[in-house]
């Protein structure tokens, strides 16, 4: 059967919640907006076993900023998301100053817009080896320990993306990771103007690569925040929506007794599904929708986020405008 | 109203000739299969100004060579088709000992399936400042001048790549140019499946950037054999096929002289199209779609291309199976 | 015979000067420092003909700006220096609102401390295709028109640099030329704590790649203001800067008098370079000293230099703190 | 004291001996010519304590196979050294069809001679996935089980290399590590001319890098094997060079027994050490030569090395020319 795939709790709260026609169990919403309602921040909290089984993510808080700015280069809503996000992910991170980070770029950096992880990677404040080597430079710096890597995809490696993790984790005992990776949205205009932040980690099938297993505090035995941005739409879903619209459109000008209006009521998933899929072949999953200027926004996205993470991670970055020019 | 772009000549006379129903007048078309008929290859010429305006395409030669092989990473059919391009390139070109080739890769090299051109560029023997500053080195070679650029997209530029392409030529007086492009296909199954090699040049409006002005012996001056592959397909061509599938579906369980027949059969263009605006909003003609392992398609098929030219335009080349190590 | 190679005016005026001790005639000289002291600007004016023969540079305004802040990563003067980048800059060129301004990122992309100029385009505003092709868009904002690119070096392109630019400008016309490279210094501790901006434009032999013509007025037709930053030193030097601090040990460790003094003082230029290219062999001239984290100093430096031309080009980019999300 | 840093046995073994005025104790070493006596291989196999204390190496195997060709872009010494690397490395790892083998690209695929590892890696047939996830497809294939990652250095991840080595091994169990780096040697000859193949791993202060901890058998639990190619010479050696040279000349210029030779003679290590240290301010230790077309030299050298592992490890490999298509 064809069954949408989102990694945006709010896409799945939206879905169910259309279904449902009333707000879901074991789960909180809660929504704000802010900068003259250019930025909408929405935390879904998913607190019961009930509400995991009918939004089939684990428990948790999900909270994601969205900004239309954020695709239209609008400057200074960019520099309002990564303050927000800055804040927000201290919300939901609990680390000392003598805490250790774990930064991971989860994603292809080959594939444009599977690259966003290892381009925040690429931007985040790297201080471990200062602490290690030379702790007399940062003594006296507000700054905190922070490491990064971006392990590159399965096809590349020829290994799980969560063995790689839990082995670094293994030896260097970080208190938490905070892993960036591009997600498939299940709506076009999601595409680069949502970043999610979910304490719940990566959880398996999500991002554009679809690794097997996810890296969570099972999989990997400490606290994972997961910070993700829609990138790409499957293809499928385009498929899937020309034929919603398309059916939709047939009904408003059939009679609603007619057996024409039966027949477009009635088309089973299976014929819904195998009609999607011969129109995606050869490429049933494998295949994606990404916008021409996918360089650009991946280019200002990362850097809203790399922003919006060292803001959070280290005080001195935060209250130091001139911390720009790290990287 | 809807219309499918497609930059190969071969996808447009299958339309054309599906709506016809026999050959197209003006239009010669010649086919062959190679390599047990793992490799096909056709040949479509132009040959009227009524075959011009019939595939709204210029006068003149496309050779299509087709292998799912360039896909599937049969590395013996790559080898196979890197011989048949450059076998087909030296048939359309016209180049003595002692002319100067320019080839061109056209395309962003920032996003992944739009940089096949950069990539091919960065694998072909540049030779001209050889010829220019160190001649003896070159005197009893059986090589040729060849220089090369990748201006870069309009976006990345602020100028349209024609206009540097003629700037160059104006000054280095090539004889010819070779330009590589990313296309787009009507069709999933030709994404990376389809070399097309033109003597036309580059139109305008092909390749994944759209730039406005071709490239073609008009605006730059000198001939322009183009080559191009598909890398992906308008997204909105996803959302039409699967209308077209539905609708035809329907039709199949609906009587013919049912009004519900009539309705199916009669949707206007214009309803059509604003279906697909609506689906693929807020990306309508920005919008591409491209396989997750696009990275390594590329990898694979540039170095195919710049093979054949290679094997193409130096003699030396084309003799000596060591030359695998250039680039 | 050794001769040091410089592409810094302050450089060879210390030099000429040293052996002089006087200033030099034709040649003004005007040094202040700012910001606690940390940032130097020297501004060496060539006004005759006989300064150009002395300094051998072409006549004409070299501005450096001096901070070992730039290499140590001090945020703030990083901050301090792209503005007074900006403002020397502006002293320099002429342009109307209505100029169009083309920026032309010298060097190879591929070599990390030669892509200084490739990366300052990379992070440049580009908006000539906005004034060209969507005038409305633009119409109201304080910005002006530039358009860029990096060509690549001759052993990339198979042409010099100097007529894939004058052939570009024979067609797009720019007002001006601002043209970025990675330079060559005499002295260490100029690698990358030193930005000359110069209005003669690129000289024959200048950057590391040394192209055998300029970019100058002269060569393109339209002005040029060269900025250039040391990214490496010629090993010969190294190996030069030792036989004379051996040598000048030597001496102090001996009697005037003595014969052995007259041997040290007399060693002929022709056996010092024998002795150089021995030392360089086989890489003599193709031998270049770069510290290791020049991949960290080159994306610092180069954001700085982009930031500079921005704000000096565009008003609405110097009045406004948010532009750093442009890139 | 200046100690003169290389990676490279054979050159140990040379300064050793050098010295002695004979051959080394506990020290085998076996010569051998091929290919018309353009390619040199080198075995020197430390088997004693002793031999190990001499050379500041462990015991063990160091294979070297040199030849000018690689520098010189000659295509067939390219091909026949490939074909060497694959015979002598099969030669010291011992692997079964089952085994799972690691490769792992040391280095900064940001600084260009630092970036051979990686691009290695990029270049080598990864097919572990496959035996884990799609077994069916690799069954009947003479191909094994291979794995790669490129961790990345110390300044951008903040974790030493060997820990996050050592971490993957203790998840992914793999039979044998390949590991690559680019070297510093002690002769400018030798950058990119001579490949050296150790069973002993990378000890630490190897590469260009200087990390502090070895990736060998004791450090990560796993056999592992190293290649690596000088690509720098430390810029200290320059000076060094330049010192000796002219001492040497002006020694040759003076009576064996007058004062002068006496001083000549008698420059105290330590002096000659600070004069080092004044040539290199402010960079020592961390300043390195390397060539104009290091771009170039890289490309070629990568795609050699991974060839003469591709073959090592797959007998599909070896015996099909083909197989170029790989990457």
């Amino acid at each position: 059967m064809f069954k949408i795939q989102t990694d945006l709790a709010l896409e799945t709260r939206e879905l169910v919640q259309k279904g449902l026609g009333r707000e879901i169990e074991g789960v909180e919403v809660e929504e704000r907006k802010e900068f003259d309602d250019k930025i909408k921040i929405t935390k879904v909290k998913i607190n019961s076993i009930k509400g995991e089984a009918i939004l089939q993510k684990p428990m948790g808080n999900y909270i994601t900023i969205e900004a239309d700015g954020l695709r239209d280069e609008d400057f200074e809503v960019q520099e309002q998301v990564s303050k927000i996000l800055a804040d927000e992910l201290e919300s939901l991170i609990n680390v000392s100053q003598k805490s250790t980070v774990l930064v991971v770029g989860l994603g292809n950096w080959n594939v444009t817009p599977d690259s966003l992880g290892p381009k925040v990677v690429s931007k985040v404040l790297i201080t471990r080896h200062l602490f290690e080597f030379v702790p007399e430079k940062v003594k006296d710096r507000r700054i905190r320990s922070v490491c990064a890597i971006s392990p590159g995809v399965l096809g590349i490696t020829g290994i799980e993306t969560s063995e790689i993790i839990s082995g670094i984790v293994h030896r260097i005992h970080p208190d938490l990771i905070i892993a960036i990776d591009a997600l498939a949205s299940r709506r076009l205009e999601r595409i680069s103007t949502a970043i999610q932040i979910a304490d719940t980690g990566i959880v398996p099938g999500s991002g554009i690569g679809n690794e097997r297993k996810g890296i969570t505090k099972d999989t990997v035995g400490v606290p994972v925040v997961a910070i993700g941005v829609p990138m790409v739409v499957d293809a499928a879903i385009i498929a899937n929506d020309a034929i919603d619209l398309l059916l939709e459109r047939l009904k408003n000008e059939t009679d609603r007794s007619s057996p024409l209006y039966m027949l477009l009521e009635s088309i089973p998933d299976e014929d819904r599904f195998n009609l999607i899929k011969e129109v995606i072949f050869p490429y049933y999953g494998n295949l994606f929708v990404t916008p021409k200027d996918i360089d650009r926004i991946v280019e200002n996205i990362s850097t809203v986020i790399a922003d919006g993470i060292n803001k959070a991670i280290h005080p001195e970055v935060k209250e130091n405008e001139e911390y720009r020019y790290v990287n």
